[in-house]
């Protein structure tokens, strides 16, 4: 496969560019007022699709933003890969702690910075570099599709339903996506559990308009403060989830499996040197890898009310809001919790309060085996390219419609991810190594050699 | 003193329209930006009491904004009023609620709608427009002197050391302030209380950065949850301050005392009605109008940290900020509140945690005897005018330089308000009825009338 490294060596900085023009696009799926870039960035997708080599690329209208629909089918006797990634990125904010912007690419130090670098622009554009190169070079083994969506972040409310509508359309032997990280080039891994999630928005409402502290203070209950102790309530001192019912669901892990977890490297030293902080803290009886991997969590993501501006107002303020997210693991269901923690909050919330509960969004956690031969092609690609064996390690972030593609679709997904967890993916200064980015096109079209092999053998 | 009324009733309009110049004026202390405002707004009362009839009218540059200084001096041998008010007003956020813009002032159902419309342009504007009727009928019984501030909402830092500097410029025999609240036109009372005030802001740190929830949650602290169980632990269940040694100064009134203060007419449904709450809640063993009047407080006046913009966003922030201010009664320190409050956050603040705590700003409690002469005077005034003995109150709210006053210029204060609990201060759409600001400006003349006479008779 001499090939590979030429034709990427040969188009390195093209490559380069073009994914800059994708990342030039300020694709904030979150916030209304972006959806002409929505669009601006699934039709440069389109694009990019067709000249890499699409036989059809289109876009498909839905509810929300555009998915990107891209195929080359070369031999119906041979397998597909479905390709998933997403165009659609996160906010930006706090902004003022970028050191460059978030929408214009910056290299230093051998990585692009930007909103978007790893998380998903980087990631998925090496899918489109790989099958560019697959096709100019006469090497592509099998059928391709390309499904990019815009709506991943904000919980992938349209993909579903379009999956549905287009089952035969989207008909394929393996899901192939590359939005998660690895320990590090050195250490690879691929990531084979991801946790699910419930994301609630709370709105407490005390008095009907903001009060004046001094003159109500002390009479007329705190819509703050009350959420403080809501809030409080909502986990232990041992770390653990006091929601009533909350772990029912949850499967343990035994103690074999975890020995065999806790093999994989990790520094504690320097994993809490990176984040600059003195002390971690999770569920008790667990490690810190296993409260990220195997185990649920709680976490405030926002929080405002009142007076947050400069200086002093004594404002008893009438609302009080918070955005509260569930990392789940297998078998947890993120409708039941989403139910649990409604209940519950309602049950805690003090009398003088009404309380509003919304589902901001939802989806299952997931398990990929490791005994399929997507996994096997996966792992052999990397170690071609990478010279080590992968790890297979839990994640504890979500993609929430992985689990749903195999409902569905009927198909599994590998998740070949090439990101760091250094690369502050959601955060500011996201950035992504150019290592990464070119070994990632370097292994693709490995893992498209090996899958065709072994299923063609199969 | 029919003069009084006629002279009211000829320049009824040119009062409100003099008053809506100042109002106009975005006069915030609290937020920079306003800088040419505040000059702005102090410019226009040097003016206004130069062409009420002051002799000598000027501002006073301190190290914030000027204290602008009036006086009319007609015989020595006379008592002399100072006058206290402030031109600076509370920000206008969250401006989406205003039903008029809060810097252009609306006359609806006989209300003026604005920021400032009563706290404190509204009912410091009355004692302008009093004076200049007494100079202009030739009525004016003693000595005049007015001192109005632009830090009132922000902790009046700079009239301290302006009152130290010109203690013989300021000699006076009592202080006149309109800054406060009546139960209603027809029930009058006069303040005789005030809380004291610790405002403080405190600030977490977890992370360095702000992380992504899904792969971290579980496993680091997050400083919402942290800030959460933090304020959750400032109050118990029955609404009492649990800060150790927070209680220790505080002076319990007698039953004989609080029996007197519970025949002032209260009506709790519609207190209830007006705010839209079904239940109060405050300190067990006290009642509503004790809970504000004779009790201190705590009260988050403002929170934020993480995501807070629409949508939802999955991350584990690096920083959570409350805004957390203490109402004290006479006898509490606020610097002794200080550092309970700050040595108690340290304690229980989570070693996964940087805290910081700042005081923002802080003042004394204060109560004022009803057996002097000045009380007498207002009390005779406002039945004057208003046909009814006022009740005697002790109010919520603070100003903080009134027991500065004392201790520095060793005058007492009268507060003599005319604003009303529905006047909606520091929350939007702040107003002031038409007819308290002319029954104001109607009183105040009886005041300087029944203060001279006693004076001379004593």
């Amino acid at each position: 496969m001499e090939h590979v490294k030429q034709y990427i060596d040969q188009h390195h900085d093209r490559f380069l560019q073009e994914l800059f023009g994708l990342i030039r696009i300020p694709s904030i799926s979150s916030v209304a007022g972006y959806k002409d870039d929505m669009i601006r960035a699934a039709e440069y997708w389109r694009k990019s699709l067709r000249e890499a080599g699409c036989d059809k690329s289109e876009l498909f209208q839905t509810d929300g933003n555009p998915i990107v629909y891209g195929e080359k089918i070369i031999d119906l006797s041979l397998p597909t890969v479905l390709v998933y990634g997403h165009y659609d990125v996160m906010p930006v904010d706090p902004v003022e702690l970028w050191e460059s912007q978030p929408f214009k690419p910056e290299v230093r130090k051998g990585r692009i910075y930007a909103r978007g670098a790893d998380d998903d622009k980087g990631q998925s554009f090496m899918h489109a570099k790989a099958f560019e190169l697959m096709v100019r070079t006469n090497t592509l083994p099998c059928n391709v599709k390309f499904m990019i969506e815009g709506e991943e972040e904000v919980g992938s409310m349209n993909i579903g339903p379009f999956c549905r509508k287009y089952k035969d359309l989207l008909k394929s032997d393996i899901i192939l996506v590359s939005d998660t990280s690895m320990i590090a080039l050195n250490t690879p891994s691929i990531t084979v559990g991801l946790r699910g999630l419930a994301y609630m928005q709370v709105e407490l409402t005390g008095p009907n308009i903001d009060l004046h502290s001094g003159i109500f203070g002390g009479a007329v209950a705190n819509p703050i403060n009350a959420l403080a102790k809501m809030i409080a309530s909502l986990t232990d001192d041992n770390g653990s989830i006091t929601i009533p019912g909350f772990y029912d669901d949850v499967i343990e892990i035994s103690r074999e499996e975890r020995d065999e977890m806790a093999k994989a490297p990790f520094n504690e030293a320097s994993y809490m040197k990176n984040i600059e902080v003195d002390e971690l803290f999770g569920e008790a009886g667990y490690s810190t890898k296993e409260r990220t991997g195997i185990r649920p969590s709680l976490d405030v993501n926002g929080i405002w009310g009142g007076y947050t501006s400069e200086g002093s107002k004594t404002v008893l303020p009438s609302k009080a809001f918070a955005k509260i997210s569930m990392r789940l693991v297998p078998n947890q269901d993120y409708r039941k919790i989403d139910e649990l923690f409604e209940k519950y909050l309602m049950a805690i919330a003090p009398k003088t309060m009404k309380v509003k509960v919304t589902l901001l969004h939802g989806g299952q956690a997931y398990v990929s085996p490791i005994d399929t031969i997507a996994y096997q092609a996966a792992s052999k690609a990397v170690e071609a390219t990478l010279g080590k064996k992968p790890i297979p390690v839990r994640s504890g972030g979500s993609i929430p419609i992985i689990p749903d593609f195999e409902e569905v679709l009927g198909v599994k997904t590998i998740l070949m991810g090439f990101g760091l967890e250094s690369d502050a993916c959601h955060s500011p200064n996201e950035n992504y190594p150019l290592d990464n980015f070119f070994k990632g096109i370097e292994t693709i079209p490995y893992f498209y050699q090996y899958f065709t092999e072994m299923y063609l053998k199969k």
